[in-house]
């Protein structure tokens, strides 16, 4: 992987004075190309061995692109809130809009490889790492993002020599850090787990590219030549032809039998006012106490999705548990249209932005399921765009649970009879008129082709870590009950 | 102030179901043609004593409209990230955009008043946040948004006897905390604090409305109330006049003697090319050696404001920076045409979002100061709005300036003759083409408007704890070292 890497490559000064005006006007040429379509994001990640050169071409996108159209993150060791997330959340939150150029100065590589390096991490933690990275990084294309990875190489005796160098001038010495003799003396093994983890991580996808770092006109004319090459072929050819065929489309079964899912729920059940408000009180008062643990205020959160039939009553049963818990401590996150921030990158960012801190609440009124319900049934997007989501979702969810999130999903399911009865309620009722569109009308018509998409996504993302309940809720006591019970269970059982 | 809510206000449940459906149905009525309108948002906090009903409050308001547009944040003890900006920024993150309605559950008011009650905060501290904040609201007002306060009261009897009933009964006793008997303790602290508080803050702008928070229908309709005629009264005027008369527009006096600060400036000041290197490792040196101790890194933070003349090298200067910057330590943020979310927010919101991090800087690449610069001069924002903008700019460098943020601030000054020269090189050499647009040719014919901008602007804005430097930009090397130097200092004066 790194052996061409040190060939000693080399271009001479001239050369890169006759190549580079040419070179950096066709850059930003590229530049506004991609600015006016706004059809992608370009993500470009640096990485590689202390003083090869990252720093410095960071510098240099800066100065030979124009900057008002490049973010620059780097990453050093994660913030409080950071921590408190999800590994992903911190790039999520750092990712360029369509028509951008975001540059990651360290990236989801840096953690994993350093930790593996200096011990604190075995092979297996290394290899899940990878795995993880390459869903994120398949999902960034799929998406449409342009994604380059590059690493910058320097031999062994190059490093020793190019910070013995540094060192030995006065007005350099600065720029040699104890941290970069520290990451020096492991080399060898820095190398071993940086390639194994490379060679994984080269896919078709998203190979990575290896700069030798020791010249600096070599590695700027590579690193330029290669962004404009990418950025150039991706510009002048449709994407979506090259997306789309990215996405496999395997085929949903559906139950030869035709029973599915929501078939056998029993709407029948029902509770009693009395008994409803004893039970109200207590479990409430169960979930109260829980949330007051000092284990699950440090140590947990909730992320509670409410799906559901229109007038199945998501609102009323979220309200009953937002009366148990400290304001403080939640978030009702209805979701609505994406703003055009939203709009502009990847389908789940949205969401990411609103995964709670420790011992907070994040209860989506309506969620990312949107994807593989509404914007499946009313062909919003592409069969292929719905099909990945599933995926998608679960590596999300998957990563939630994994730092110790509690995810609780709801379906709640009513009978068309008692949807209708509550339509006509709603439009009897003046202030519960806005409540009822048109949509919901049209939503009914398509009752069929919606009880298959829940059957669906039930089937799919009904995972380990993140199970769906399904909700008998003709009976708004029965429902609201067994929705507090079951998000209190799930609490109780994570401490 | 507290007098009118301790008369045991009370509705009948009659009185209170007649009433209710009538005004559910108007609030939502004002909702939507608030979120048509979307000219501007509402902000409605939510404060008092423990138990007098806020959180049902937020409850009933969620109920009541229509969740999906109204955003709620509480606010527990501020996070890391928070902790390391000034105390207003967390506010700031959570403003609702135009068309929406913000509920906070809590508030800006929260802590001072809590501190003072505590004893951990001495009188001269709150009459100065009181002052910040009569400053902050004036700023909310004037950028259009509604703002609602509502401040919950019970008497102290009232406060006991809830907190007793509440603990008699055995389904109810885990709404009770320790820490309300423990604020129930120092009541009477309390009561005072917030009365001197609410009496200085109920100003004509943004008055408070006092609820009696013992019965829920009467707590419920007056807020209710409260709300309906305020939106509705706002949504049925043009707001304009409004919001014009409130701005004061103070003369800005050109000097008698035609001298302005940009005059006085020598020009002709150059470096040499031998010089200028070794002098510019010598700070670069300096200035990172600075940025790796442990003090800054823990209790500073730095944000330097980089204005100028078009084509008078900021972004060469900015660079000569960021190459003695950790690239995970700073930040460049060019300043463009705000987005979508950025527009539906206060002018200075897209600015605090880059507030940086302790031991972080932010490079501003063009900045707030647009708006009493180019915004003044090619009359994109009213005089009205460009004039306040000094103030309020000064309010905000001033509350970076004490949670001990290093602010610089630097404008680089060209002759009309040099500035002419790099118009004509950049338009020679092809990949410089893009920094120079139509616009730079136009604000060149502004050039005497722009000066007396820049001198207003320096006038009015050059303060204590956030003094302008003027650079003389015409030879780029004594440019480029003046920052660099004058940013170091102000660094090593920090520590």
């Amino acid at each position: 992987m790194f052996e061409s890497a040190e060939l000693g490559h080399k271009i001479s000064k001239t050369r890169f004075k006759r190549e580079s005006p040419a070179l950096r006007e066709a850059l930003l040429d590229a530049q506004y190309d991609l600015k006016q379509a706004a059809a992608f994001p370009v993500v470009i990640l640096i990485n590689g061995v202390d003083g090869a050169g990252k720093g410095e071409t960071v510098n240099l996108l800066n100065a030979w692109m124009d900057p008002r159209l490049i973010q620059t993150h780097s990453f050093g060791p994660p913030s409080e809130e950071e921590r408190e997330r999800p590994p992903m959340w911190r790039f999520w939150r750092t990712l360029p809009p369509k028509g951008r150029v975001g540059v990651l100065f360290g990236s989801w590589y840096t953690e994993p490889i350093l930790r593996r390096v200096s011990g604190n991490g075995k092979q297996p933690e290394l290899d899940k790492n990878i795995s993880e990275i390459l869903h994120f990084e398949r999902m960034l294309v799929r998406e449409g993002a342009l994604l380059f990875k590059f690493w910058f190489h320097l031999s062994k005796a190059q490093q020793r020599s190019r910070l013995t160098e540094l060192e030995k001038d006065p007005a350099t010495r600065w720029r040699v850090t104890e941290t970069d003799w520290e990451h020096y003396k492991h080399y060898d093994k820095f190398r071993r787990v940086s390639q194994h983890t490379l060679r994984e991580t080269s896919v078709g996808d998203a190979p990575w590219i290896v700069v030798e770092g020791k010249d600096p006109e070599y590695r700027s004319l590579t690193v330029a030549k290669a962004l404009l090459a990418g950025m150039r072929s991706r510009l002048d050819h449709e994407p979506a032809d090259s997306v789309a065929a990215l996405s496999e489309t395997p085929p949903l079964l559906a139950p030869i039998d035709g029973v599915r899912v929501l078939d056998c729920l029993d709407l029948s059940q029902s509770i009693s006012k009395d008994t409803y408000e004893k039970a109200l009180e207590e479990w409430q008062g169960k979930l109260n106490l829980l949330t007051r643990q000092a284990k699950f205020k440090k140590k947990r959160s909730v992320v509670a999705v409410f799906e559901g039939n229109d007038a199945a009553g998501k609102g009323g049963s979220i309200r009953r548990i937002t009366a148990a818990l400290d304001a403080r401590q939640y978030q009702v996150i209805p979701v609505a249209a994406p703003t055009e921030e939203e709009r502009a990158q990847p389908y789940l960012w949205r969401f990411w932005r609103h995964v709670p801190r420790k011992g907070h609440f994040a209860l989506f009124d309506r969620s990312w399921y949107g994807r593989v319900l509404v914007e499946r049934v009313e062909r919003f997007c592409s069969q292929a765009d719905w099909m990945r989501a599933y995926s998608e979702i679960n590596d999300f969810e998957e990563q939630l649970a994994e730092s110790s999130v509690v995810v609780v999903k709801f379906w709640l399911s009513v009978s068309e009879d008692e949807q209708l009865k509550r339509f006509e309620e709603r439009q009897k009722t003046s202030f519960k008129r806005f409540k009822i569109t048109e949509d919901d009308w049209r939503n009914r018509k398509n009752w069929e082709a919606y009880s298959q998409a829940v059957h669906d996504m039930v089937e799919r993302t009904s995972t380990e870590h993140a199970p769906w309940t399904l909700v008998e809720a003709n009976d708004k006591n029965h429902a609201r009950l067994k929705i507090l019970r079951t998000l209190t269970e799930a609490i109780e059982a994570s401490l």
